[in-house]
């Protein structure tokens, strides 16, 4: 039995996972990233990551067919290099398969983290079987990856899947990607909390006030979710909010893929109904009847870690595409 | 040397064409269409026309694979059955594919009319070559089709491509979709003249007023168009508006797929320039620097042509899956 080594680089953790080729989870570690350090302590943290794990699953080098590695765009898949991340300070233009591989000696593959997410549940997660899905992660920002059949589209230079950045308003909200009324300016933490801040200003009362201590700028996911939970209706009305958001930008999605999920990941799919409810309504109501029928809506099978087994399994296909 | 049919059934022409196996155009023919007679004498006139371009062609049926169908949706591509096109009256779940078959004695296929142009594109037009392509068709309404990984993305249920479903205004102009905000509630033909309308009812002044005789519900798309022409300031604007729709739901595909190529097919695309450059600018201003660059957005190489003889080429290729 071989298996694969699959490592979800992100500004705040390294997770590492081994899973066999015949898809089997072996183990997982997680630890923080160096980020502050550079590239190379970062790159050294990742390779001493493998080996520990390798050694906690009483496993060597020649068990491992390849490694898969997911990182913050944008970066290159094919050559493997990584160009200026936001939250990797330090990281330009690094060849971070190249760099990999001479650490571990193995062969190494770089994937966009979203992406990577995707294909995670597309492999071992909620989206198994299917021929067609659009997975949203739903963070800071909102991220995407899309499975038609049955392969990852990654598109002509890498850069498909950016379901964050459809539009959803002309003339909308600022985004970061320097367009206006993307998704990701409504329906990612950071707009549900500007969703918020907007509607304070406007002098709605809520208990959130109290509990960012009167400064709204202070205002986070977490608080706007308990404040819910609570029954204040204000958070309510802004989680319903940015479900209806979301809920346009997936029913976009289902008009023009037909998929047989949409699977959400991120801290956000913890409030559930609350979340979910508002989204296949709107979805329901605003894509075709076939294909909005069609679509399951759901939450990520693999929690938090779609996006390291996902890492792995980008990594099986393309060894088995390029050294088989 | 073995030949196909393709037949692009309108509401208001039958267009049928013959094309070799190697992709050489043989002939053409066009017919209006008997919508007003009802199913069964519309087939009749497609199974003539398919029989009159054969005879004019001096082949017979021995010579001919297989005959494509390409019809108004909503139909089902794998039965070849025809649910209820609004433009074919009296068309209820008419089995489209077998009743052709009986008439012809060949195997027949059926295709989505927007599908089947964007297919045409790719076989035999602008997409020629290309690994991942939209189509919008710009019409009475928007239609669209999506080539991935060389193949025509039909969706599970056969509905997907539906570029004129995005969304690009929350709670905007009410769509026949029953959904509102969609980008062919502004992006259509239907739409552009409706821009007009808002605009004259705004008290602008155009000779659009003179021309559809002081009566706005008369206005056309044509009579935008030779406004524009004729330099009327406020014909100029209504197809720049349209224009930017366009480009909003263009940056959207663009930054969901990564295409080689978008193909705008119609009679809108005669305007040229005055719609092409805001439709450029406003993708280029909105999607991601590097699949906005690298997307050509381009009229169809094919031009009203894209249907019917897409038509023939989805037929080959579903013979060949089927039959070999």
């Amino acid at each position: 039995m071989k298996y694969i080594v699959g490592i979800d680089l992100g500004g705040t953790n390294i997770k590492t996972a081994i899973v066999s080729e015949e898809k089997k989870i072996i183990g997982k570690i997680s630890v923080p990233t160096p980020a502050q350090e550079g590239p190379e302590a970062v790159m050294d943290k990742m390779a001493e990551s493998v080996i520990n794990l390798l050694k906690d699953s009483n496993l060597s080098k020649n068990d491992i067919l390849a490694v898969g590695i997911g990182a913050p765009g944008p970066l290159d898949w094919r050559t493997g290099v990584v160009y200026s991340p936001p939250n990797l300070p330090g990281w330009h233009n690094v060849p971070l398969a190249q760099k990999m591989k001479e650490r571990l000696k193995l062969p190494c593959f770089v994937e966009n983290d979203a992406n990577a997410a995707c294909f995670g549940e597309y492999w071992l997660g909620a989206g198994q079987g299917c021929e067609c899905i659009a997975v949203f992660t739903l963070g800071t920002g909102v991220g995407g990856g899309i499975i038609v059949f049955k392969q990852l589209l990654r598109g002509i230079d890498g850069t498909a899947g950016e379901l964050g950045h459809l539009k959803v308003q002309r003339d909308g909200r600022p985004c970061g990607c320097n367009s206006r009324g993307c998704l990701e300016a409504y329906a990612s933490v950071t707009g549900m909390i500007k969703t918020a801040i907007e509607g304070i200003e406007k002098g709605r009362k809520t208990i959130l006030l109290e509990m960012c201590g009167n400064n709204p700028q202070k205002i986070t996911g977490k608080m706007i979710s308990e404040a819910a939970e609570k029954g204040d209706a204000f958070a309510e009305e802004v989680f319903y909010e940015t479900a209806v958001w979301l809920g346009l930008g997936i029913a976009s999605v289902v008009n023009m893929l037909n998929p047989e999920k949409v699977i959400l990941c991120g801290g956000m799919i913890g409030a559930g109904e609350r979340l979910f409810a508002p989204v296949r309504e709107t979805v329901l109501k605003n894509a075709f009847e076939v294909p909005a029928q069609r679509c399951k809506i759901v939450p990520a099978g693999l929690g938090e870690d779609s996006g390291v087994y996902g890492c792995a399994g980008c990594a099986l296909t393309r060894y088995y595409e390029e050294y088989k």
